[in-house]
């Protein structure tokens, strides 16, 4: 057993403890964890500094400096971010049923903690704090390893968070930090003491683990989103619409990657389109058909399965909303794809059929996040269909168990006739 | 591409379809099928006869032939269940989450099939009957495949649901049958088009399945269920418990494998247990110091992690609840366990600490069922802690998507501050 394993193993043995812990501790430990952040925060900086120096060395692109950098502002958010996290009802110890069964047998579905969660994340240091909160907040312990660009960063803030979880009374094991990258390996083999991983960052990456590890990966490795422009559309409104789509965070998973648009429109609808993407510095990989219409680069097979993460968009030609439903189905990753239209009726088509996480009407991809919808803060974004799908917050840290409260009461009873079962939900 | 990853792969195309289904279609299609077995039913005895006479001729144990017979008492169990089942409501197409994100711009988290999903499953002809209607019932097309000892009933009673189903407008695809052991194989390799895979069998069976697919597997291997008797407990009240929990079915995962009992009660308990096991045929395996009180064979550590499933049980002295929370979690399957006492303040620390699906008081492991959970028919019991856990009824087959619905809504209004969001759920 390597030391990943054995951290992972003892952490799985206090992991009950950490699930049973009282809602009033998991706060206080957050709001210890706020106070810790503010007193330790010149440190933090300058371990940043560290990091961003070394970024400067490495020549990172100025756009990643940008997520590397933890100053005042991202301080301020992150501590805002806490604050609510301590508002937010505790999402464990819910009663989802309770049902007698029979007199004195009672059923009580009720929500807890995963157990031991392993997160990998890029490197961004508000999202170390934003992960290990949401962990604490659910009751989890959780084995962190984020990018290796903010190390200094990562190993101050984990400092601080760790001593004042542990100090509001939480298990020691709560939280760990794995620094070395050659540990990532070493976390995948740990099935039998970890419940869950949740993978972020490229999709060579989260594909890598989801290849390598018997343990349940929650998370999404591409993002493929399509924009399907119907003839039904309102071309002044949604022109806006595909633009953010497609520029408004390139590098995001939920940018859309594929326009579809149908017949009987692409007259119209592509000059102003192209105008408009160009204005934009988009370009527009086309069909044989859409270079018909308008010049653009050639698109081919491929570039319907390629997610960019750039300023290109393939675009295709479709009979009808059905075609562009199945290009979908076929194409995309099942992560968030949305119809323009002012047709209802063939927005309802598109929205029950399309088989993603998200599906969308006259809005744009973007806006599939947790933060967007109202959930707080996100763990990340899951296009798996089982367990939680779409951006996922402190509902998926959690799983329920079923609690049985008898006085006596055997199956052979049952099972003779003797007595019978007489459900009534409570 | 082989024969099964064809199919499965225009399944997976039908899918949608099948999810974009009428309930009325649905409910439509589990009457007729209703129908058609009554209409059918002297076919399906002389298929189901035509298995009976092999398992003769094979030597089949008793008791697995009362599994594999299938006459008239359980055609008309089968049937009954469909009516139940109809009457239940739709899982598909409920708002779980109905909220207004800005003026105009509506967020619905609404329940769907999970897709295409592969349950293999036990020879048991009624299995067949249930799971299929199941698979209906919640909108998801599925392949099937039975034991091969009921090969003859499973084609005669899969022809006659699958015409029934059809004739009422789902489509070809919503159901088919997978006749060939080798083809399991095959169904293991379809990660791109099954979503969910549902093993039923023996431990090493499942355990085979659950390493050897990219699918999402959803069940148990194994479980090895626990009963602690505590100090506080009841000996009169809680011996038919005990006993009940490792005889009233010895096959079942359920049946509790290990007894944990507290030692200061244990000289008193144990003899009364040995003399209730002596009388119904169950024999002891003991630690040393439980040989000091009765007389038994000796438990090595092995026996502890072993599913008997028979006329056996280990049992093992323990200091306290902690010690038995502890060997329950390490030595356990998560599966079902329980606690003999009259301490409500022990019982609940049990069932907060220990990390299985059902944890209980006062009565027996063979509880955990979903018939006896009152949720209907089951597809499985599942030990794992995503999606569902525990019995699975009709809501593990489904997950959900979220619609978003705009009016020309765009990100970056929202990133440049130009609008702000006003979360209010409807």
């Amino acid at each position: 057993m390597n030391k990943i394993q054995e951290i992972a193993r003892e952490m799985k043995l206090q992991s009950p403890l950490m699930a049973a812990s009282a809602e009033h501790v998991r706060n206080q430990a957050l709001s210890m964890i706020k106070d810790a952040l503010h007193a330790h925060s010149s440190e933090i900086f300058a371990a940043n500094k560290e990091d961003l120096k070394a970024a400067d060395e490495n020549g990172i692109a100025d756009s990643v400096k940008k997520r590397l950098k933890f100053d005042e502002t991202k301080m301020a958010d992150v501590i805002q971010g806490i604050t609510d996290l301590i508002g937010l009802p505790d999402p464990t110890g819910k009663e989802l049923l309770k049902r007698q069964l029979d007199e004195g047998l009672i059923l009580v579905r009720e929500s807890c903690p995963i157990g031991v969660i392993g997160v990998i994340f890029e490197a961004r240091p508000d999202a170390l704090v934003q992960i290990s909160t949401l962990c604490i907040k659910s009751g989890n312990c959780a084995l962190l390893k984020g990018g290796s660009e903010t190390f200094h960063t990562n190993r101050a803030l984990f400092s601080v968070i760790h001593d004042a979880a542990v100090a509001a009374g939480l298990p020691e094991l709560c939280l760990y930090q794995i620094e070395a990258r050659e540990d990532i390996n070493a976390l995948l083999s740990c099935e039998k003491s970890v419940d869950l991983l949740i993978p972020r960052g490229s999709n060579a990456f989260v594909q890598y683990i989801m290849n390598n590890t018997k343990i349940p990966v929650m998370g999404h490795a591409d993002g493929i989103c399509h924009t399907y422009v119907d003839v039904d559309c309102d071309i002044d409104k949604i022109l806006p619409v595909v633009v953010d789509a497609k520029i408004q965070y390139t590098a995001a998973c939920n940018a859309t990657e594929t326009l579809l648009v149908h017949r009987k429109i692409a007259a119209e609808f592509l000059p102003r389109l192209a105008k408009a993407y160009a204005q934009n510095g988009v370009t527009i990989r086309g069909t044989e058909e859409v270079q018909e219409i308008i010049s653009c680069d050639m698109a081919t097979d491929e570039d319907f399965s390629t997610e960019y993460l750039a300023l290109i968009i393939s675009v295709k030609l479709v009979d009808d909303v059905n075609e562009a439903i199945a290009h979908i189905n076929c194409y995309g990753s099942h992560h968030t794809d949305a119809i323009m239209t002012e047709n209802a009726e063939t927005a309802r088509h598109f929205q029950q059929l399309v088989d993603s996480a998200g599906v969308y009407q006259n809005c744009s991809t973007r806006f599939a996040d947790g933060f967007r919808y109202g959930f707080g803060a996100e763990v990340g974004i899951s296009t798996s269909k089982l367990h939680a799908r779409g951006p996922v917050g402190l509902e998926g840290l959690v799983t329920y168990k079923y609690k049985l409260n008898g006085d006596g009461h055997i199956v052979a009873d049952y099972a003779s006739g003797k007595k019978t079962f007489h459900f009534q939900d409570l």
